[in-house]
Formats: C-alpha cells, sequence, structure tokens
C-alpha cells in the first residue's frame, strides 16, 4: 500500500514483474489481503508465483518512522522485512514512507559487521557507464568515519552487482584539490586516500555527469538534492524534447528515466531493502523488484559484511 | 590574464562587449601592458572606451588567495578591485583565480554592514523564470545565521536586479517538512521563518528545476555542486540533442548554457565583484560585463547594506 500510487501501480508492476519472460523469483505481496486481491484480480492474475500476505497496518508518508515500527507491525513494509530476517524473502521492496522502510530493515535485519549507517545507493546514468551515487539522503551530519563506509559499501556493490572490475571511487566535492570543501569532507579524503579501494579523489558536480567515477560518496544531504535535481533536469529536457526520436534522443530518454533505475538499495544492512521513489508506476515497480533480485543473488551484504570485517581486522 | 583562455577570449569578449549596439560603459582592462594591447590589435580595436592598466604580476589558479594578496598587488584581479575601491571603476569582472578575487573583494571590498560572509550567487533558468542559487561555493561549513544573510542577500538581489515583486525565497533540503535535513539546515529554516522575506520553506532539488522559489539558499558545498552538476546535465542534453532545431530546444540551449548567465556575483559586498567561470569564453565575458553593469546600476551592495541595517536593528 506504499507510494502515490498503491495499491493499483503496485501491483500492476508485480504482476508485469511475474510475466516477464526473464522473472526467475517469487513475489509475496504484504498489504490488506482482501484490498490486494481485489486488485490482483483486476490485473487478470491467478497463478501462483504471487502470494498474498496479510499486513492490514496502513503507514502514512509522513509517519515518524519509530511510530511506525511500535505501533504497526502489521504494516507492509514491516511484515515484508520480517519474511526477510525469517528467511522466507530474499528482499524488501517498498514504495512507501522511505524513513520507516529504513527504520525497519535497521531494525528487523541490523547492519552488516562493523557498517556504522547504512546509505541509499542509487545508480545513475553517466556518459561513460552507470555510477553509484550513495548517500542519497538516508542520513545527514555524517562524520568522515562514515563517508568512509559509503565508500566501502558502494565499491563492492559496484564490484558484485555491476561486474566493475575494481571500480574507481570518487568524493564529490567543489574541487580537485585536496584541501577543498569542509572540514568533514577533507578529513573524509584522507581516510579515502588510505582506504582499500580504489580512490580517485575529488569528483566535482560536473565531473559526475562525465563519469569520472564509478563510485562517487556524498553526504546524504548533498547526495538527496543532487538525486532529485537530475530527475527534475531529466524531466525538463524530457518536455523540451518531446517528439526527437533520434536512437541517441531515445537512449537518453530511457537511461535518464528514473523509472528504469530499480530504485534506491540501503547498503550496509545483513539483507536486501530497495526503497522505490514515492511516485513509482508499474514500471518502476517492475525494475525494483529484478533489481532486488539481482542484489540478493549477487550476496552483495555478505560480501560487505566479508570486506569490512577484513578491514576493521587490519 | 585569469581564466583557462586569457587573455584571447577575455579580450575579445571585451571589445565584443564594446562594440555590442547596447553598450553603455567603458572597460578597464587590468593586464601585462603589452600583452594586452597586442590582443586588442589583433581584434582591430582601437577606440577609447577601452583603457589598459598595467598590471603586470600574474596568478596562477591554484595560487593560495592569502599568498596572491600578500605578494602581487600589481595583478589583474587585485588591481581591478583597487580600482572599484578608489572610484575609478563600478564594478569588477574576473575569470581567474576565483578564491583570489573573493579574497581580494572582501579584504578591498569590505563586507557589506553586517553581513557575516559574502556569497557567490548565481542566475540559473528554471521551468518558470530565472532563479538566483546561492551560496554556490564561497563558503563552506556555514552556521545557520550565515544561511540567513544568504537568504537576505538573495532576496535583495531578485527584487532589485531581476525585478521580482517580494520574491519567493527557499531553502534547499532532502524534504518539505521542517525537520528533514540536518541540524544546521534545521535550525536555518526556523530562522528562515522569522526573517522578513517570502519564505516559502525547503525546496527540494526537483522542484528548484521547477522554479518553486525565486531565490534557493544552499550551503555553499551543496550549491557548487548543484552548479557544476546542473552544467553537466546541460551538456549531456545539448550532445544528445545537438541539431534539434525546434524553438523549444534553442531556448533551452540558450538558457542553459552557462556562457549566458553572467557568472558569479558576490553578495554581501561594498561594491560589485563577479567570478565568471575558469572556462569562460568571450560570449560569456561579453554577458559578465553587462551583468556587472546592471548589477552595479540597481545599487545592489548598497540596497543589501540598508535591509541587513534595518533588520539587525529591529
Amino acid at each position: 500500500m506504499g507510494g502515490d500510487f498503491a495499491p493499483e501501480q503496485v501491483i500492476k508492476g508485480a504482476v508485469s514483474a511475474i510475466n516477464d519472460p526473464q522473472c526467475d523469483f517469487d513475489i509475496l505481496l504484504c498489504g490488506p489481503e482482501a484490498a490486494v486481491k481485489e486488485e490482483l484480480k483486476k490485473n487478470g492474475y491467478s497463478g501462483n508465483a504471487i502470494t498474498v500476505i496479510d499486513a492490514p497496518d496502513l503507514v502514512a508518508m509522513d509517519e515518524s518512522p519509530t511510530q511506525v515500527l511500535k505501533t504497526k507491525p502489521k504494516s507492509g513494509l514491516v511484515t515484508c522485512v520480517g519474511l526477510q530476517k525469517q528467511g522466507l524473502a530474499a528482499a524488501s521492496v517498498s514504495a512507501g514512507n522511505s524513513g520507516a522502510m529504513m527504520a525497519a530493515c535497521l531494525m528487523i535485519l541490523g547492519r552488516a559487521a562493523d557498517v556504522s549507517r547504512p546509505a541509499i545507493a542509487c545508480a545513475v546514468p553517466t556518459t561513460k557507464r552507470q555510477a553509484i551515487l550513495l548517500d542519497c539522503g538516508a542520513n545527514v551530519d555524517e562524520k568522515a568515519s562514515v563517508l568512509v563506509d559509503f565508500a566501502l559499501c558502494g565499491s563492492v556493490y559496484a564490484e558484485a552487482v555491476m561486474g566493475y572490475e575494481n571500480p574507481t571511487v570518487g568524493l564529490i566535492n567543489v574541487g580537485e584539490e585536496e584541501k577543498k570543501g569542509g572540514e568533514v569532507v577533507q578529513e573524509a579524503h584522507q581516510l579515502l586516500k588510505q582506504a582499500p579501494i580504489n580512490f580517485i579523489g575529488n569528483v566535482e558536480g560536473r565531473d559526475f555527469i562525465k563519469g569520472h567515477a564509478d563510485v562517487v560518496v556524498a553526504p546524504g544531504y548533498t547526495g538527496n538534492v543532487m538525486l532529485k535535481l537530475m530527475e527534475g533536469f531529466y524531466e525538463l529536457a524530457h518536455e523540451v524534447f518531446d517528439g526527437v526520436n533520434t536512437e541517441k534522443a531515445k537512449k537518453f530518454d530511457y537511461l535518464w528515466d528514473y523509472r528504469n533505475h530499480g530504485g534506491g538499495l540501503l547498503l550496509g544492512l545483513n539483507g536486501v531493502g530497495i526503497i522505490t521513489h514515492g511516485r513509482a508506476d508499474s514500471v518502476a515497480i517492475h525494475h525494483s523488484l529484478f533489481t532486488a533480485c539481482k542484489f540478493a543473488k549477487a550476496g552483495v551484504p555478505a560480501k560487505i559484511a566479508e570486506k569490512l570485517s577484513a578491514i576493521k581486522k587490519d
């Protein structure tokens, strides 16, 4: 029931994913049973690859995360993450209250060994290949060591899921020189130089789009603003160039449409949590489910835990 | 001699501005006399609306600002700002070392009454009308009260230069709710609510592009990343849609080309300082000179000082 267009678009997206010839997973839909079944029927689905799990509590988009955890154990998102904890689901996807989803994942699944704070990682197109931007808004006012954890998590993700060999990692900043940026950013730069990753230094906003780094670390506040700014700019360009049908234009339109990106991945958890856009439609839900499956199969959480444990032991 | 393409592009831009039928100002070109005169000759200029002021010291793009001020009093930028202080120039424009330009303006012109820190303000196109984004990178790690000064300066600027009546002011943030963002941003939100401006609350990255506010306040680190991200995204779109000749496309291309924006204005000084892009070409220089003149004529520095004095007195 999460997101602006639930349950219609969420369930339509789930049915679309299940009917995709490439689909190799089953779906557990967590929500008020009657409403969900009704919607499934509307979408003409009667197979057994989708199971409805009754979760009658409804969560508003602006409800306090701690309040949701305390008072709504039977909400879709808490139920869904709980199923993962019990080993009955491999991943959890929500288009609902992102703070509540983050809190549920953190409390129920727990953090991967030694990760200080989970981050939201998003795959963003660039002039070269997709880059991972993190944190996209799970945190604010991070310490330098937290930014380093983001870099480690992002690096493992780029390698395990995107298949990038020795992915380059950059720190978003106002200039290339080490001494640029505020206190925390400068400290993070020094720590990143010593981290067991392929750190290439600071990356400016313009160079981010040019794909100078495979993984770009940003404080959550700035990363969130960046993500939404790109979304707004894409929408503007989409409107301006509506009707242009060149190959380049079609590719641009596909790549930059946030619905095709699979949502934001929570990195640093003992499990797989995906937060899709609140405005997610069926296309976005479809892609998020595939991303969740890919992420779970690649065993990213275990790989992140392993890498971080190895580092902290040194 | 400042910027990546000086002196060629800088002097070409100055000649182009002087030859513009709308030009109603004279130009003092501050740089090594022989080199500048040689370049003027190449551009076929022999009139008397451009005067060359000998300033033989050269400033590198990565030189420390304090070092420049101490050791290079005869550099173009220090000379140029000095002329303004003496009342011989109405405004100063530089495409060179922006830190040094900022420091020179701050030390030589001084801050407008009660402004804590000057900010770089840039006019950015939106789906509606141009918005002022500030700070675009003059500061890092600002206190909440500094963000409020940015809002006041930006508001005066939008009114005096852009002619916006009672301009709306927004705070860039990760969500609309008051409690979003880090400690400083949340504190700034509360202070902005009480400030004598038309504060409309938080603005997310996507809404910034949609023109939800006329003036958007951002910490310098984030504002700089935003500005450069938009520049990169524009360049990408420009490349993708090269050859598309619809009216909409031409308008988009004109509006988003940073060269047409007149550079970054230092707000909060007792004078007019403009920092253009390091990659400024003659078109960018041309526009920056016109912007500088417009800004000086509107008497923005005095208006900002007046507004701030009135507020602090209350």
